[in-house]
């Protein structure tokens, strides 16, 4: 039976709440690659960037050197409308897997998005709306980051418009009326409002989306609209320095009860929940402080650490944005429709993509079957139905436990459960039903990819 | 801007959770009216009630003397994995209505199952696994009682069979899929699976089911299935007692700051999160230590309390269960299929029909549009898109505040948010295309309804 002395579920106070985020690139001695500009090939200035991001992002986006950046108050107020986030001591699959390891999760889906996603949210829209401006435009995957941007820019008063990924907004149409509730204006993408969406469906008529494209016509619509900024969910350096919150409320709750992980483990898309969880541990492993085993789940079907390329590439397919040093697939990957979670992304963070080159985190991919296996087998015992992301992740850390059971080692193994599954109960019937199918690129598919790479 | 001594949400420690339910009968001194068996018109025995109900829940059903009952260990561990729930300050709604009254909320939504309804499902299961039974069957409505047993059943590995009205079966899809990750058997009310349910298919061809059906549908297999007994999920004395545990950490949270709250407010189907969350201040009122307005909230489309009769009325369509003195709108009631939430059971907890008869407590009903305008103006400023259920407490919460607004009075309004409605967004797409309506029973309808009361 469980250990009395840990609590199922550790809840900082909100006094003891982060005040600032943590910018591993502080921490970093080989810094991330710099965005370029793709008709100079030259890094991209604050002013160019100003044109797609507001002000205040455009500087924390740039900001290699500054370790800790204020919260300004109304975020961490907003922050309390749902954070602290609690710590879950995984004791019920810890007993069904009968195993020496100890299993901790920081647990984000307590909130109406469902996910992280809401604390980068938050922040990007505050300052869209500090800035006096009039809205934002996005792109959204599984439905997350849309939800979450809604619920930011409701409570702030700003204008929303979501380009959607079509075979989401057609799987999810829920998801839509969420957003829908917080007043957003979402638009399934590939779409004819752009001249990049107009452009894809030609080339690729009755194409499933991408979060690739989904992007373009969100840059393209915020550049020519007045008052308007692209903001993004993922990817950036500025989500994963707000995600920052969920890494230090974490280490903040391991260290209130002495707990020292060995690993820590973390779904991987564009790499914000990763990034956000990881950076403080990160942070004393690049100090010399602590070391951790991190490791990166990231799906079969979508592989960008474990076969794509550590490269510059362009982060959407329309080729609107700048070039990023990542590990990519091409921006042309559309992984397959029958891929149910998010993480669908070409490419990943250039933090995490550094610090993976470097040798300072590992990564592997799991097949869409053994994520829901775990993810049924997570739901039954611990009594939260997890989203297909975060199973990545669940997969892993169950993977993980089961080799200490072998070797009978006592790990402590912490992992990012990013958010729940409540509006993907269509890839649950589909797997209860036996017709999940897993898709796995080859490599010829994959080299036709990188093929296209831009030239730098 | 919020007072910074009160936190947003107030958790207490695992250790402060209650270690015993409250029995508000004890302190009753009118005390709930007896079921009645209808062959013979004389209070059901332990012996009787026991070929449906497990043993030792019969005994809680009919304990009216002990105010103490203790919650078995494996139920407080099981417990521990979604509570304490928060008791939240609605900091951001206060602000919003400009009212000077102050707003808190007990949330109970932060659990897969969406709702309250875990709390007395897992006591039940736990009560029917220590009789060493095979399973439990049950109805359920909007679906939360539902998901909520199917997780405590597959949490013990008992077997759960549910029976769900046939409106919400088709309206909640990815309900009925969550019991099946859960490992429960869902069947559609009425069905032809039972004798009861092929009757009133025979009388009512093309209904769209009602609680009172499905009870009497899961009652008959309970009692012709060896190893299986009934559970239900609201109504019943014990689902009060079990739900005690929301209001005891309500006023522990209360007490904790020094909170006095002026009224408690709860929305009301059957009575299970209402008798939950007022119990221990009920008590106090009872005791005279203490004096709160209690009030209670139902739809306009089902309104027992405040439309019904207090009489003895069978509990089920089928007039298969044993009679209950209630308010009731006649067991032969079915609300308008137009209507969203749950809240459609035709009667009311005895226990509150007696408090309500005694003037210990006020009702009121509300009309489904207002409640979903409600809702969405919750859900923008508290960042939780609320079940409809509980929306009908939010109603009546903002509708206390703006009268507060007016006379300039700082109340403290504590309401129950029994949970989320990730499940319910046909409701909510229905109400921003403005194809919601609202549905009153006429007072003949109502009239003819309860003339084919029994006769006691």
């Amino acid at each position: 039976m469980p250990n009395k002395e840990i609590p199922y579920k550790i809840y900082l106070e909100e006094s003891e709440m982060p005040k600032a985020w943590y910018n591993v690139r502080a921490d970093m001695k080989n810094k991330p690659a710099p965005l370029l500009n793709p008709g100079t090939g030259q890094p991209m200035t604050a002013e160019e960037l100003g044109g797609v991001f507001c002000d205040e992002l455009v500087k924390q986006e740039l900001d290699n050197d500054n370790a800790y950046i204020e919260i300004p108050e109304e975020i961490r107020n907003f922050y309390k409308m749902y954070r602290p986030s609690p710590l879950v001591r995984a004791y019920c699959l810890e007993e069904k897997l009968q195993t020496p390891a100890k299993i901790y999760y920081k647990f984000e889906g307590n909130n109406t998005s469902g996910s992280h996603k809401l604390n980068s949210a938050i922040a990007q829209a505050y300052y869209a709306k500090k800035q006096g401006l009039k809205g934002v435009t996005t792109e959204t995957g599984a439905g997350q980051w849309g939800t979450a941007l809604s619920m930011a820019c409701s409570y702030l008063g700003l204008d929303c418009k979501v380009f959607m990924v079509k075979v989401s907004y057609e799987q999810k149409p829920f998801r839509r009326e969420v957003m829908r509730t917080y007043g957003a204006s979402v638009t399934p993408s590939p779409s004819m409002d752009t001249e990049v969406g107009r452009k894809i469906l030609e080339e690729f008529p009755g194409t499933n989306g991408s979060l690739g494209c989904a992007i373009s016509e969100a840059v393209e619509v915020a550049v020519k609209s007045e008052g308007y900024r692209y903001v993004l969910g993922s990817v950036l350096n500025q989500v994963l320095l707000h995600q920052s919150v969920i890494g230090l409320e974490t280490m903040a709750a391991l260290k209130k009860y002495d707990i020292k992980p060995d690993m820590i483990i973390g779904c991987a898309g564009g790499g914000s929940n990763l990034g956000g969880l990881i950076s403080p541990f990160m942070g004393e492993k690049l100090r010399g402080e602590a070391d951790y085993r991190i490791i990166a789940v990231e799906p079969a079907s979508c592989p960008s650490f474990t076969r794509g390329k550590y490269a510059y590439d362009f982060c959407d397919t329309g080729k609107v944005c700048p070039l990023a040093k990542m590990y990519t697939l091409g921006s042309g990957f559309i992984p397959a429709p029958n891929h149910a979670g998010g993480l669908r992304y070409h490419g990943m963070s250039s933090i995490l993509s550094q610090l993976y080159d470097d040798g300072l985190m590992e990564a592997r991919s799991v097949k869409q079957t053994d994520v829901f296996a775990a993810a049924e087998e997570f739901a039954r015992v611990e009594g939260i139905l997890p989203a297909p992301e975060s199973s990545h992740a669940i997969r892993a850390a169950i993977d993980e436990a089961l080799k200490c059971k072998e070797t009978g080692e006592e790990k402590t193994i912490v992992f990012g459960l990013t958010g729940t599954g409540y509006f993907d109960m269509y890839a649950y019937e589909a797997f209860h039903d036996g017709k999940m199918t897993n898709y796995i690129p080859s490599d010829e598919e994959i080299a036709a990819s990188l093929a296209k790479l831009p030239q730098v």
